[in-house]
Formats: C-alpha cells, sequence, structure tokens
C-alpha cells in the first residue's frame, strides 16, 4: 500500500512565529506517523529556508522552530521553496538551508495532486 | 458508505470578523448535506473557543457567528483547539465552550489525513 | 477515468498582491497539465472579480495578475465569488468579469469536496 502523504503550504516567515512554527508542529506529527510530508514555503515563509533564521523565531508556548526544523529534516522530511518568491526577496542558493529545493508552480500543484492532504498556512 | 467528511482549521479570530464567521458558513452547510465536519480552532482562532466571545464578532452581510456556532453544534459538528495555542493565551478549560475538545497535533493529522477536503481559513 | 481537479479558494486582494496572484500562478499549471480548476474568491479576494481591478494588483518577480487571470480564463478555468462577500464590499453583477459566477456556501463546500486538492490562499 502506499503510503499517506501529507503537503504543508507555509505562507508566513518571522512576521507570524505562530503561523510560521504549527506547520513543523503539524509536518513532524505526520513524520512520526510514518507520512510522507513535503513543506512548500511561498511569500514571506520563504524566509524560512534561509540558514540561522528560524533561531530568531519563536512563538510562545511551542517548541523551538530552530529544532522543529532540525528534527523535520532528521526524519526525511521534504522542504521546497517558490522560485519567484526567493527571487524577489533576493535570497540566493547559497543562503539557503541544504536540501531545500527549489520550485516553480507546476511542482507545487503535482505534490498537492499526489497527497492525501494538504494544509495551507 | 463511509460518510464524506470535511475539516475546516480556523486561524482568525475576532481580529478578522469575516475570517472567523466564513469558516462555520462553510461547516454548516457541509453538516446540511450529511458530511461529518470538524472545526479545528488554532491560533488567534482559540479565541472562538472562549464562551460568549462569538457574540462580540460580527461580519457584516453574514448570519450572526454566535448564531452559527450554536447551529454547528445542534447539528452535530465536532469542534477542537490547539493545546499550545490556547496555553499562550491563558485560556483555561473553565472558559471554553461545552464539547471543545483540546488536541495536540497527532489529532489534527490524523483529523486531516482522514477527510475528503481539508479548509484553512 | 475522470479528470482530476483543483480547488483554489482566494482570500487576498490588491492589499497583499503576492498572495493574490500566487494562486492563479498555481491555477494554471494545473490547467497546463489537464485538470480542472475552479477559483473561489472570498473576502477581500472577491475584489478580483472586478473588472479591470486585477491590472492594478503587481507582485515583484511574478507574471502580471491581469495576464495570469486571462490566461486562466482562456484554458477553461471557473471562477466563483462568494456572495455575501460581493455584498458586503458593494460588488454588484454588473461590475464583475464575464463568467464569473456568484455562489453560496453550499456550492464551495460541493466544489471543495469533489477535489483532489483544495488550496487556501
Amino acid at each position: 500500500m502506499d503510503r499517506q502523504k501529507m503537503v504543508i503550504i507555509v505562507t508566513h516567515g518571522g512576521e507570524d512565529p505562530e503561523r510560521a512554527t504549527i506547520p513543523f508542529v503539524m509536518a513532524n506529527a505526520a513524520l512520526a506517523t510514518e507520512m510522507d510530508v513535503t513543506v512548500i514555503l511561498q511569500t514571506t515563509g520563504t524566509w524560512l529556508a534561509v540558514k540561522d533564521y528560524a533561531s530568531h523565531v519563536r512563538a510562545d508556548a511551542f517548541p523551538s522552530l530552530d529544532q522543529l526544523m532540525k528534527d523535520f529534516k532528521e526524519m526525511g522530511g521534504k522542504m521546497l521553496a517558490c522560485v519567484p518568491c526567493l527571487k524577489s526577496r533576493n535570497i540566493t542558493e547559497d543562503m539557503l538551508i541544504e536540501g531545500t529545493r527549489q520550485v516553480a508552480a507546476g511542482t507545487v500543484v503535482t505534490e498537492a495532486s499526489s497527497a492525501n492532504a494538504t494544509l495551507t498556512y
């Protein structure tokens, strides 16, 4: 049987720590149940792909985003970032967390339409 | 045959009356077609779980949120609220609308992945 | 075999050009892969249904929204707008882009629950 798959689109960064953090809490909970999880960063959410950025984002009563993202990567989560969203923020490849994949809309559509659930934060 | 199921995640409260109200309009329309509906409150949306809070939220041209939430409950809708979101707002159990279930991320993942559609507002 | 179907709910207009534009980039990428696509406009997103409005919305590094919406229509995308959202903004039928369908919650529920993926922006 195919593994279940969850796609989580993140559209907030440090300007809204709770909306930036919750997606990774969800993602890690899904990974813990043996689901495949892809996080897709769009709009201000693309800032989360920048090395060391997450260590400056902290939502009250939640685990640290930095640690959540490390756990996410370790458990095999995939992280994609929207190309024009990166470009308009002058975020260049050398600034990205290792393993972040830069993708265009077609890939987002493929990911979302192959998922059992897609959440957008 | 299994009943269809819709999950609606609400991430806005009184600071955005329209985004707080529309999810319950959707939820009640889905309940009216015999679907199972679970509303999950996160971020500022958790305020909606507080007794009497909804009576102070009103979106122009929409039915009153208070009435929508009463109808939702009467038609069998389930309402869940995110534990850390409640905690960071000092919302305690005695303040919650009867029947509200406090849940962690694992439950949200289970709900979303078992739904035919998941909407996030 | 049934065609795949994507529903995209748009809840931002000119106040957030990137969140108004990305849904149509996604929509057109999905249409290009032979999926059926329905865009549903809610809250401030309903402004996008007003003729000539999109020509004043421009997100850095993205194609023009105006052109994206023209392509969307030409490729057969369906655009629905939430009735109370239009009403509260005094947007009347004569102001709408040709082909825009005004819908109540029941239609949104039907669309979302028949889709392979529903994204909310």
